[in-house]
Formats: C-alpha cells, sequence, structure tokens
C-alpha cells in the first residue's frame, strides 16, 4: 500500500465545496468516483481542508492510500480521464504512509481577487468580488499589516465552527494592485472557517471609509461584530499549501 | 428619435456569437429583448461585427434607433437589470443619425490568450487556448511582424465566407508573455472570417516547428492550405473598436 498525495487545481464555481455532502456535488465526491473508476477502489481523500462551495483551488492538496497497480507517474493522466475540465490533478507523488494532508500542512497561502468597477464585469464575475464603492488602498495595505503575528482571531471566524483553539499565525499579508485587480495574499499557519473572507471584508469596509476603527483593536476586541462583512466565496483562491 | 451607441462587455462562453440565428441563444438576441423589455420597441442592434460561438468581448460596440423617454444616463443600468451576468453594458452615448457600429468603424482590436501547460488548466479553461507543446516564442515573435503591413489576407480566412475584397491592413501586432499566458494583440482596418484565429494557429504552428515556412511566404501564396489550423474561439476576446 501507498500513500499518494495529490495537488490539484479546481474551479469551484459550479460545486458545493471540497467536502462531500448529501445532495449536493462537492470536489471530493467527484475526485474519489474517478479514482474508483480506475483504481476499483474507494479510497476516502484527504485534503488540506475544506473549501466553501464557489472557492477556487490553484494548488489544493490530497491524499489516498492505495494498493492500485497503475504507475505513480501515470496517476494524473488517469485520473483527468475521469473528470470534468473544471478539475485536474496536476501532480501525483508518493508520500509516507503518515503523511496527512491537514495535519501535515505548516502553512497555507490565499489569493482574494477583488475588482472596483462601478457593476461587475461579465469577464471576472466568478472570479473577483467587485466592490462599487471609492476605495482607499493605501489605508486598507496599512491597516493589513495589523494582521501579521499571532493573534486570538475569534473575531475572524465565520458562525457554525466548533473550533476551540482560535489562536492563528499570520506570517505575511500582501494587498497590491494589479491591472483591473485589488489583489489580497495572506500566509499563515492556519485559518478559521470564513477567516480569509471575513479579513478580506473587514479591510473592504476600512477601505470605504465603513469601518473606522484601528484593525489591531478590531482583533483585539475578539468580537465578531466589529470586523467586517463576510466576503464572497468566489474570489478566494487556495494558493499553496506549505509542508 | 436617438442613436444610442452601446459598450459591451460579455463571457461568450454560453452563447452561439453574437448575431441572432434560430435554435440558438446569440448575444444580439439576449440585449435586443432586454432593450424591449425596457422600451417596448422592438429594435435592430447593430454590432461592429459578429464574434463567433465561445468568442469573448471586452469592448464590442452596438448602436440601434429609439425613440424611449428613458434618459440617456439611465440606459445602461436598465438594460443590464435585465441581462444574464455574463453581458453587460458599460456605456451608452447619443451618435448621430448616420452612425453605424460597423461601416463606422476604422480599426479594430482583439486579444488571443494562450496558456502552455502539459494540458488545460481548470481556471483558465473557457479563456484560453492550451498549447500542450514546447514553443518558441521568439521566433512566433519575428514571424508575426511579418502581419503588419496591408496584404491579401485570402490564405487566412475561414471557409465559409463569401467576402470579395479579402485585402485587409495590420496596423500593429504584439506577442508577449505575462505571468502563466502567452498574449497576441492585433489590431487592424477589418478582419476577415477567423481570421484572428488562423494568425494565431499559424503562429503556433511555427512556434512549435510544425510549419517551417516563413508568414511572408505563406501569406503571399494566398493559400489557406499553407497557412496553420484554426486557433478555437474561447481564447479570442474583441478587445477595442475604434471610430
Amino acid at each position: 500500500m501507498i500513500n499518494v498525495r495529490l495537488t490539484i487545481q479546481y474551479d469551484g464555481t459550479n460545486y458545493a465545496g471540497w467536502q462531500r455532502q448529501k445532495n449536493a456535488v462537492s470536489i471530493q465526491q467527484i475526485i474519489e468516483e474517478a479514482i474508483f473508476s480506475i483504481t476499483k477502489e474507494k479510497v476516502n481523500l484527504i485534503s488540506s481542508g475544506r473549501t466553501d462551495s464557489g472557492v477556487h483551488a490553484l494548488e489544493q492538496v490530497a491524499n489516498f492510500l492505495t494498493n492500485t497497480k497503475i504507475p505513480l507517474k501515470s496517476i494524473p493522466k488517469a485520473i483527468n480521464s475521469k473528470l470534468p475540465p473544471d478539475i485536474r490533478i496536476i501532480s501525483a507523488d508518493e508520500v509516507s504512509l503518515d503523511f496527512h494532508s491537514r495535519y501535515s500542512a505548516i502553512k497555507k497561502r490565499y489569493k482574494y481577487i477583488m475588482t472596483n468597477f462601478s457593476f461587475e464585469m461579465p469577464l471576472y464575475r466568478n472570479y473577483a468580488y467587485n466592490i462599487p464603492y471609492k476605495l482607499d488602498i493605501e489605508k486598507m495595505k496599512q491597516q493589513a499589516k495589523s494582521l501579521i503575528g499571532t493573534h486570538d482571531f475569534v473575531g475572524f471566524m465565520g458562525s457554525g465552527s466548533s473550533v476551540k483553539d482560535t489562536v492563528r499565525t499570520i506570517y505575511d499579508i500582501d494587498l497590491y494592485k494589479k491591472d483591473d485587480f485589488i489583489i489580497l495574499e495572506v500566509e499563515g499557519n492556519g485559518f478559521l472557517y470564513n477567516m480569509v473572507r471575513i479579513i478580506v471584508g473587514t479591510l473592504v469596509d476600512i477601505g470605504r471609509g465603513k469601518i473606522n476603527e484601528d484593525l489591531t483593536l478590531i482583533i483585539e476586541s475578539k468580537d465578531r461584530n466589529k470586523a467586517g462583512h463576510t466576503a464572497p466565496a468566489k474570489g478566494l483562491f487556495l494558493k499553496k499549501v506549505y509542508y
């Protein structure tokens, strides 16, 4: 038996998120079915973490145990032949049997794409969050720096999560303009439920002057009501998982 | 009666192209129906030119005659309220009654996006042509320069076109790499049916060494069989129409 780690890209637009669930099509289900179709094995595909409905991945990581005779280097092509075009296995490699995509991850990097038109542009509608207000980008950049470091991010956690330890460390945050886009990239040792989307929503509310409190104080307050709105899923991309 | 010129962005993925046709949904039909829904007028929306099924537009231009009482500045928002999210009116302005989106156009600029991965990436699948071969980009750039100037492009015209005068002038061509993309931009006084897509296909065939003849000689031959394949619609964007 070997433990195979897959690197996966997907367009999350048409899925109910990563995790298997009843009455909705998930990315996990689609890939597990593709693996079954080529190996006849019912595998449990363990990802680095769930992504919500509409969230995309540039490089999601997931692993599974298998006894397949298919050579490792043929696995991506074999699985891809059974996948719809909005999901692709980029690569496969063998890892030790104790490798676990979620528990072994040491940090993750997310990318969030915004646009700033007076209405949502057709070509970006599924991949960016349009903010139709004047934004003070410099203020957003400056405030974003407060996120770096180890903090209790309980005020930036979406409801419905039962996580107890809400302390996380953010190593890097970068907010920049590029062509038609305003991009936020954030890297940390882990993220709470909806944390990146609430960070983005808070920075947007700061940028448009709806929130005037310093982000440092908002974090310290540990109060979800002091933070901003939850930015939509479609602008969010899991960029990289580090092991 | 006034003549209203619209600037329109659309994602062509889900449409049978610009032009109205039976048994398929066109962008023209959708917008004409939206205009009818707000003005109760059956207008004839004249575009700068058809785009094929799957082709996108950053800024298509189309005009229509109307007696509507809706103020000009409210027209984009009013029409957009009746359009699906993959089509948007960016702006509307009044033009002279003799303005005709196609006949009045003096030049057009197209953008074509390619990727060069070993397989098609989910996030680019509807907006770029993936070429899974090694490409000599420098050679493509150098050969592309031969297109500039006034030539008989009959060898770069798709079958099914009845156009008689096949002489066109290309003013500018630019081929460059940007992030994950190889981009071709081309500007000319007009383009034959499938001409941009055949230019791209020919440059790709040159770049991968499938065609070794100089592009100058291919143009001079006026022979469709000497030019390369027709690149797919999904990588093509109408970028701008000049008046």
